[in-house]
């Protein structure tokens, strides 16, 4: 099978109470590919600007991934600037120029259009849709949003999730999406306008996984320090979406492990700056870590107390 | 076995986004109380005024706990107003009157001497020394605290963690206490000075135990419609004891249990105002929540996908 990922192909300078890094990669697809090329076939469309180093991003495709679909224009690549605070639980944006991305309009290539499983950045839910419009028929499409498009695009974003398989977002987003402060609830108030599953991504608390028939929560693996949380999300989507495709999308159990997966995959973004963590990544290491994490959620529910 | 608690004995007056109660049954002891007291033997010491409705105890008594140390004293009870936000995610204190609290020094009658848990709730740290030099020889001492003592008592305070087996504590408290960001370093920060096992409770997030070499997370159990959170606190900590008296103290597996038991019992006190939800509580409804959040966060880490 395949991944695509359509989303920001971005410079950040980030800030954070460890230390600082200065127009280094970022950007949705960045850090979903970074994650997703550990373990499927992964396809990126994207736009950069004159400026963008995209030699930086030959670790993506010596894992095979196919960066065709990343094209560049004449102009500045979209930058952003963030500072975090002191106890990274907030973060400021100092500066976003969108450069080249200002006029994005994502073609897919002809090759792309097969692709089994589509990830959609939280970019424009116009250009979330004119992505589907070209896609052939995918096994499986999902989206993650921001509150900026829940707020700005509302109408345009409720027809993309009625035409999503799953939608990714932070509690916070499905909350205001669904106008709703039970994340259960919220996450059938967008079930029932399309996703059959909606994954609700908690940052350090890590994530839960509404189904209509299960619910699912795995607790964010824990980070010994935490350097940079940007695109942990993505990374988590990545990881999720990239199990999924391996495991031929599966069943249920394989929902529960890409849940873990992700969750592997969010603590190594946020352990270096950038997508410098995945750089020399094996897949054993992505193991190691849902194993531990299985170590760490596992309970007996039927034992029996000792003293009983 | 047997549980000894000393805490709070309060009448609340709670305003939360869906109603409102009028100086009901609450305090820290109250609600560990109606938790383990299904659970295990429990005894409960605390001080009360002329103006407590004593009989509404009276539940407690139904299943066994021994009530001799709830004291009355001339005077009016602790009293605790306050407001949750809309979401829930903050709340405000509207008053709080100490009453004969302020005075309260509490004795541990002579036949509660040889309980082997001793859980105290959050008061004064040298009223918590006071206690534990009252008692035989516990076989585990654990104690709650809050950011008032962790501020304003802090000498005190590590007294008490240096006696202590098990801390009980919100996630923004272990790192008020330790001066620490990362919990998992806040929680060893913690063990170095005493106790083997820290607890760190996230509301709705759950729970995160970390031992020495091992941690666990438990996610909060997911609650249909919450009415008012006060307490939930108190009752997790009273599941997880009341399981750990239930099974001898046991070993690791236990222990897991007996935080997926405190997560049932937070939800439970979530679900209606004071400890209205535990009245009609039978333990066979603490085991459904057990093992359905068994479900909710089982997965197998060695799985191979399908595809692979």
């Amino acid at each position: 099978m395949s991944v695509l990922v359509v989303g920001s192909v971005a410079l950040d300078t980030v800030e954070t109470p460890v230390g600082r890094a200065d127009r280094v990669l970022g950007g949705s697809a960045v850090f979903f590919a970074a994650a997703a090329s550990l373990l499927a076939d992964l396809r990126m469309v994207g736009v950069v600007g004159d400026d963008y180093p995209l030699p930086e991003l030959g670790f993506l495709a010596a894992r095979g991934a196919d960066l065709e679909g990343v094209v560049r224009a004449p102009g500045r690549s979209f930058f952003w600037a963030g500072r975090y605070s002191r106890d990274f639980a907030t973060r400021e944006t100092l500066e976003t120029d969108l450069g080249v991305f200002a006029s994005f309009s994502p073609d897919v290539p002809g090759g792309y259009r097969d692709s089994e499983i589509v990830f959609l950045g939280n970019i424009d839910p116009s250009l979330q849709l004119r992505v589907l419009d070209q896609m052939d028929a995918p096994a499986l499409v999902a989206a993650d949003t921001m509150n900026y498009w829940i707020e700005g695009a509302r109408e345009a974003l409720l027809e993309v999730v009625g035409r999503l398989d799953v939608l990714f977002c932070n509690d916070d987003e499905v909350r205001a999406l669904a106008g709703e402060a039970n994340l259960a609830e919220a996450a059938r108030w967008v079930r029932a306008r399309g996703p059959s599953v909606v994954v609700v991504k908690k940052g350090e608390h890590g994530a839960a996984v509404f189904a209509r028939d299960w619910t699912f929560f795995v607790p964010g693996f824990p980070v010994a320090k935490v350097i940079d949380p940007t695109g942990a999300g993505d990374a988590f989507a990545g990881g999720f979406l990239g199990w999924l495709d391996r495991a031929d999308l599966g069943c249920r159990e394989d929902w529960k492990r890409a849940a873990a997966t992700g969750s592997a995959m969010g603590a190594f973004a946020a352990e270096a700056f950038s997508v410098d963590r995945f750089r020399g990544l094996r897949l054993e290491d992505v193991h190691a870590r849902v194993c531990a994490l299985g170590e760490m959620t596992a309970f007996d529910p039927l034992g029996v107390p000792a003293g009983a």
